[in-house]
């Protein structure tokens, strides 16, 4: 009987389980980080590096490749050359960062990688790495407070007839969804921008975090917010246009989320918003279809008009008769990034043309990136449905 | 006013819109697959590549990587040599290999990196390509089904005081769960290996595809999965024993999913199940806590006894009085595949002793890979809570 047992053990824990655990205890021997370095919050839990300084901004990276001859770091439009030390680790640090979640990459001998060292964030559709640059007191509204109750962020599935496939929705519902199951819950749809996914509000966007303290705070309304994908999944004939999006919103996925969660299934009680081309898709879809949605939302969304027409005509007459836009619409929430392309024109355009429901709400130096998006949510959420 | 929106599309539409775009359009001038190729279903969605071919179980891959001098797939113990097409357009051709889910990396310059056009598999203690390759009609068991109803899979975070940290834990409820809001549900925890985390199972596993699956067929007894991290989540002292994992468990995960789901707390109505490590883990948490405990699984589970000991003595002692340990423990599921460690003699001499309420299943063909952990659960969830 000992053998048996002996041998199985000898099997299990030595062979099978040593030779993994191996690399583990390799990153138990690393070096302590330099002083005012921590790991980023983005990195996976085993990771020392990339390390970030909460004071001067700064992001020091870490590549073991021994047999690379050239190994650089991509950031924020910079390209970093990385040093190599006699084992193969490459390392670099930046310079200051914007605060916030910016995606990068290793480049080895020049071609494009994702570092290893990160969760995976989904964006220019890949998988990317990603590095938070922590923010003081002011990002509190963005991390998670272990005081509140917190929402649940769901992974569904659900069949799309126009798609003719299964296509993954997440669902946010309030924390107290769960308890006050008689209760109807007015709805957001949510939608990410180019290159990202239906994760992306969550994992880049803290957007649970951002829900629930607002709600917590009594702030915002309890609300059940939908976050689709935003791209034609198929891997036949890839990406459709924006209208065939606005279908499957419309007609597979407003009914299903109506007939399995407890919403309210009124106009009132639906909200679309979406960052840049979500945003796009966001009045593609709402101006198309203003019987079901009265409040809308576009962050950093190329608001303006297609071509060479004017207010008149712009988004097929929408704006035309705007006593008619201010009864149904209760809310235009226009929002952007000090550091891009500015709506601010168009927004005034609009106010002097009689539209004004109209919020306008600029992200102090942010440009075309994820903070300017999770401020944004933090400003439109809070005037939905009131 | 034209003026206006006129240079807004130009900027908007034109300018940032179509240099984003134009990285899509590539997508749609590829090269038809070869005949008898379908892109994976682990690819990301614009992504032909790597294609599968479902009679041959070959796999083909493609690298865009003009700069790099040497690039490899390494795939299942093998490194395949790609070949440099004149745009700098590496491919190749695999063996054929076993159905169900891979990992595999691409090799730049020997640097082991992710082949971006996959989804993200989080395996080996970092972010990893997968590949599946897609079995006949008996995967149906594992793949979605639109004419039944459907769980989900709530991603939930929770504090933990042992931790100092709030934890991620992905949370199966059934399909009917949200309809019958009075009634309470058994719960399964479940774990994942080595080098995974709390998502393997919903992704790797296609957890919710079998449990919806046998549910619905009548098979399995509507249940709560929880699937936790099996890994102490800190930077900075990067991984404590599995002792430390029991306590989370048993602390602060289960009165956390007591208090916030509609559970069953008897330890009738609880069961534990992981594989390799994670079994491993189930049998330290389950054998630790009988009274929390009625049923366990370990898959792949490395179970045999610790150092030189007999049964009497193994797992401190938990087995030395057979009926005892018949008596509370309704069901001690142990599976393995064919092609790696068997635990056979270490169950035989299990039964040999009198532990009566064991089931022993084999996986024919596959080793300690996915496939074998899908068809565990499938055998092993039946059984439970009856």
């Amino acid at each position: 009987m000992k053998k048996i047992f002996t041998l199985l053990a000898v099997m299990m824990i030595c062979g099978i389980a040593s030779a993994q655990f191996a690399g583990v205890m390799q990153g138990q021997k690393e070096e302590p980080l330099p002083e005012g370095f921590k790991p980023a919050s983005t990195n996976t839990f085993l990771s020392q590096y990339p390390a970030v300084n909460a004071k001067t901004r700064q992001a020091m990276f870490r590549v073991v490749a021994p047999t690379a001859q050239k190994v650089q770091i991509d950031l924020s439009g910079k390209k970093y050359d990385m040093t190599k030390d006699e084992k193969g680790v490459w390392t670099c640090t930046s310079d200051p960062q914007v605060v916030g979640f910016h995606y990068y990459s290793v480049l080895i001998e020049g071609v494009a990688v994702m570092d290893r060292n990160t969760e995976a964030y989904f964006g220019s559709n890949w998988e990317s790495s990603g590095i938070e640059i922590p923010e003081g007191a002011e990002g509190d509204y963005y991390r998670f407070n272990k005081n509140i109750p917190h929402g649940q962020v769901r992974s569904i599935y659900y069949w799309s007839s126009i798609n003719g496939l299964e296509r993954h929705v997440n669902v946010y519902v309030p924390a107290e969804y769960e308890k006050n199951t008689d209760k109807t819950y007015p709805v957001l749809y949510l939608v990410h921008g180019w290159g990202e996914d239906e994760n992306g509000w969550s994992n880049q966007g803290h957007m649970a975090n951002i829900m629930d303290n607002l709600i917590a705070a009594g702030k915002a309304v309890p609300m059940i917010i939908v976050m689709p994908s935003g791209d034609i999944k198929t891997n036949s004939d890839v990406r459709g246009a924006s209208g065939d999006v606005t279908q499957i919103y419309v007609k597979d996925l407003i009914p299903f989320i109506d007939k399995n969660f407890r919403t309210k299934t009124d106009r009132q009680n639906r909200a679309m918003a979406g960052l840049s081309r979500g945003g796009f898709q966001t009045t593609s879809t709402v101006f198309a279809n203003m019987d079901k949605f009265a409040w809308m939302g576009t962050f950093s969304g190329f608001f303006g008009m297609r071509g060479n027409e004017g207010i008149e005509n712009a988004f097929n007459g929408v704006f035309k008769d705007a006593a008619a836009f201010n009864k149904q619409m209760n809310l235009l929430f226009i929002s952007t990034g000090t550091e891009e392309g500015t709506p601010k024109e168009s927004v005034e355009a609009l106010k002097k043309h009689g539209i004004n429901n109209i919020v306008y709400h600029e992200s102090q130096g942010t440009a075309h990136e994820w903070l300017t998006w999770r401020r944004a949510l933090n400003e439109f959420a809070p005037r939905l449905f009131k």
